[in-house]
């Protein structure tokens, strides 16, 4: 709709000379990126703002074999007018970054392998269109939709009453709302950089802020990695409490799958140590924990809370896999970083929103006072950063799931799993 | 404002060879439309959006000696910044039909005889600054202003607290709002249709879902159908539950009517059956039901909950005429399709909002709660639809009010009219 | 990034031959404007608006000496997306007004003076992304980092359970939320209004409404006006009650400052008659309320309830100076118009939002419940006004300082200064 003009906008973004905020401090965990390009889409404090960008191997890495590209605009239309989204495409898979939405990614698609799933809600939901507080709490349900989003950074987990620190300086009743403000957060700044040199890795970056008066200044920057050619992609975030005081925080990494992963027979491979139902309707089903069903109308969502095996570096590795076993994703990250891993299950009808969610996380999904109670929501001391890291790779292929089962075996390393009957405490 | 863009974008607009949606499925209770002039202005799957159009009946239909004429645009500043409206005149009568706003018709005018109110909202507010929980629930009423907006569609009538079964699957507590979520909802799917042959039916239809994870799947799919030099045009819509599981639902069609049909000697004309007052307030005025008042400051509103009788077929009509009858509108509907009849009186100092408005709709005002526990809150099997036609019809000149009111004389056909001293039970 | 299309408005806007709307009425406290020169920058009746202006004194009054500028734009990216700000500069001091936001005024500057503080929010956040009722209904401090934002207009003051007469006419219970809605609710009309003869002053006028049907019809007209070369700068309001009702209502001028007026030493000069703190938190630091600590980490606010001397004809000074008393701020008013001061004490950590306020009202910041238990609530007769004037200088130099120190010395003449030690009563 707005091609005109969004050739000015192109023309003025990249030749703009507005300097490029710096990553913010040393010890980041990803590779430092020499000169690379670099773009600014939007930075609130300096007013930058691109509608709209288009960059391609050709523009950027013309040595590079592998057409990449790089295309950001607005969607328009009912509740999704004014969503801004960036379409990365690395020559063999492709994601959607949703700015406007937390950095949340609506799919990855590579070839016939999608990970995401199909919601009942259409189109990327702007926020405006979200009463977080609506349904008891539970409102983040009507914007729900992406294949990743992340939950928190307050709080996370189930809506109800917590306490908090009133603008008083008293401890007051606040009502928690269901995974939080920060899936419903635009970004404050963006930013696309791609590596001139080999392997041209390609990185969005962006910064959600999660700060009020009286309340928490955390911050979340995060960026999502990609190499052209590859059949995976990283997400590392960094959060940050930018307060003189000592702030609780929780991050919780909603990745979702539907068709064609989840399905009959599809099934959840990982080096589970301990297995714990998160109420009555999920013990009757622990036993196949582990195992999809088809779709169920009208059957409850079973939520599975778990400690997982790692080796001796701390990593551990997921894999979700279809009933073929020839088409999975795998998710590797650090147990010391997410210590708690989160399987809901939710195979209800096709048109009522059948997937699964597998979810590490600081902390399970339970409200914040009850995760409190047991020690699962953690804490940043003034200034303090914690990282989050997650290597996400799409196999095609029987010896490639084979493969990664191997790797998960491996870490399992024959070690029990301790399967619950009983629902994790609450009291 | 935007003048050079919409240039391109209307063209880019008419020369779309994007393929329109069909409509549904068969039954519906409109006429064919032959190969019409389509045009989708929005469409949130496909990421089509047309911010302004302009089509007048030289482009279209040439032939047709009525200069008709649709304009789709955006209002700017205050509240409306972002509201999209589409002015439609058929040469007699013009509506602006409100798609931000779950397709709510703003007014309808024709000569010096207007559908419409004076709200103390100025402007058609965009449902980004309405939030329906703030004033106990109240809050639909900040952006209250149009002469139709649809009350629905998992819920309507009056605020406070139901039951409702959360995403654990389990029955839990929901304050629900004052006439539901539909109302400030914008469309998904909007279009123009216009056929090319007499009597060159001009037809606005849009899509506006309700949906979300946990929740209702419900889709309105809403018509507005009008032919050049007519003084009548109808809304027919479909509502269809996209779950595999059965859905309550509701809708009220909340007409409004201030001046210069509402005015001191003006008269609800209808073939009433029972009329039953719902609350102490209302019963204290329930034997002038159907006369009104000069605007009377601070009086509070009086609401009538009706019964209709009906022809052999199920139709009836209602009339709300001026003083002088010689001024006056017409609703026919089918009393199966839409059982329960609200009148709604408020003849308040004209600067807070003197109305009234004829509501038909599956159930009267009272909370969801009281509604269900006296049968008054239907339900959906999976992928049911149900379909709702209303025929508005302005009237000018006494010959052609009399003559309506003939009409309705012949529906009561001598029967009954109950008046009930008593409120409406609650218990 | 639309200076494109920027440049076509602003031609529009100029050329515009719309009618100006006069002002409201007889009576307003500002001289008379001859034939300036205006414009109308937005209009929500007449769906007027204009997204980019920019003026300067060689355009409209040639013969000024001083270049003033007026420059009216859109801010983009993260929560600031659609933020319309007017920046306004008179040669000596700038200030950027925010239609957006209820017309609160961001910042004032004047060399190294600035007239602000550094919240933990960044950006001006759109309303579109505050929902007032979160965090118990302290939403308000999601988006707070202006200057001056004013409270009200149905209610200010804490959050919190008041009653109220819903649509049936009932008195009910309605959660208040902190600091009511006129801070976040868009401008419905806003006009620049620039003289050509000297002084050759510049006005910025903005409607505000905040009404619904069953509630309040409260309008706001504020108008901030300067001349060129000036140190000084005047808000002049007017509240008008457009119902056919007696509406309570209430006001709160909320001035924020940091650094570099705030900080350790720096000290709030008045005429005070009594100071009472709000709690008792607040009444262990009673005795030095008007001096000002360092940032102090997790500090709980202070807040200090005060009546002031004013002079013969009502009028009261007070100041805000630095720690080395060679720049200040002074705020001028009259008692009768606002009779009760609020100064608030925040003095955390610089990051965590080290700010004062200097909150002249109509009353304290009680929810309005205790508020109007103890007289504190005004009402407005059906279609009466009031008008609230404040006139803001920045000084510099000790000279400049030490004279208004002796004006407000001049007011207090001698009187006493009564301390209270505990806290004001609430029940």
């Amino acid at each position: 709709m707005l091609k005109l003009v969004s050739v000015i906008i192109m023309t003025m973004g990249i030749s703009s000379t507005q300097a490029v905020k710096p990553w913010p401090q040393a010890g980041e965990p990803w590779p430092q990126a020499g000169e690379p390009f670099r773009l600014v889409l939007a930075n609130v404090e300096q007013n930058i703002y691109a509608e709209t960008l288009r960059i391609t191997n050709r523009d950027i890495t013309p040595e590079c074999p592998i057409p990449w590209s790089v295309h950001k605009y607005v969607l328009h239309g009912g509740k999704q007018e004014g969503v801004e989204v960036i379409d990365v495409d690395n020559g063999k898979l492709s994601f959607r970054v949703v700015p406007t939405r937390g950095m949340s990614i609506a799919q990855v698609l590579m070839g016939d392998l999608r990970l995401g799933w199909d919601s009942p809600v259409k189109g990327l939901v702007h926020p405006k269109y979200i009463n977080l507080h609506t349904r008891q709490g539970l409102g983040w349900l009507e914007g729900f939709n992406e294949w990743m989003v992340r939950c928190g950074l307050e709080f996370f987990g189930a809506p109800g009453t917590d306490e908090f620190i009133d603008n008083t300086g008293k401890k007051a009743k606040m009502d928690l709302t269901l995974h939080g403000k920060i899936g419903n957060t635009p970004a404050s700044q963006v930013e696309v950089i791609v590596e001139r040199q080999r392997p041209y890795t390609i990185r969005i970056r962006g910064r959600v802020d999660e700060t009020c008066l009286h309340g928490p200044k955390l911050e979340l920057w995060t960026q999502i990695l990609t190499v052209p050619g590859s059949n995976s992609f990283q997400i590392s975030d960094k959060i940050t409490n930018r307060s003189a005081l000592e702030q609780e925080f929780g991050v919780l990494y909603h990745a979702n799958y539907g068709k064609p992963l989840m399905e009959k027979g599809a099934r959840f491979v990982a080096p589970v140590r301990q297995v714990t139902p998160i109420n009555e309707h999920s013990a009757s089903g622990v036993s196949t924990y582990n195992l999809y069903r088809g779709p169920t109308p009208g059957l409850a969502e079973q939520v599975y809370c778990m400690a997982l095996w790692a080796d001796k570096s701390d990593n551990t590795k997921v894999m979700l896999r279809n009933a073929a076993a020839d088409r999975a994703v795998s998710m590797a990250f650090s147990t010391k970083q997410l210590p708690f891993f989160t399987l809901w299950k939710n195979p209800v009808a096709l048109e009522d929103g059948y997937v699964t969610g597998l979810e590490p996380g600081t902390g399970f999904s339970g409200n914040r006072a009850i995760e409190r109670k047991f020690g699962r929501v953690p804490k940043l001391a003034p200034h303090q950063s914690r990282f989050f890291t997650i290597d996400f790779t799409l196999h095609v292929g029987k010896d490639q799931v084979e493969a990664v089962a191997h790797e998960i075996a491996q870490i399992q390393a024959g070690r029990e799993t301790h399967v619950d009957k009983e629902p994790l405490p609450v009291k």
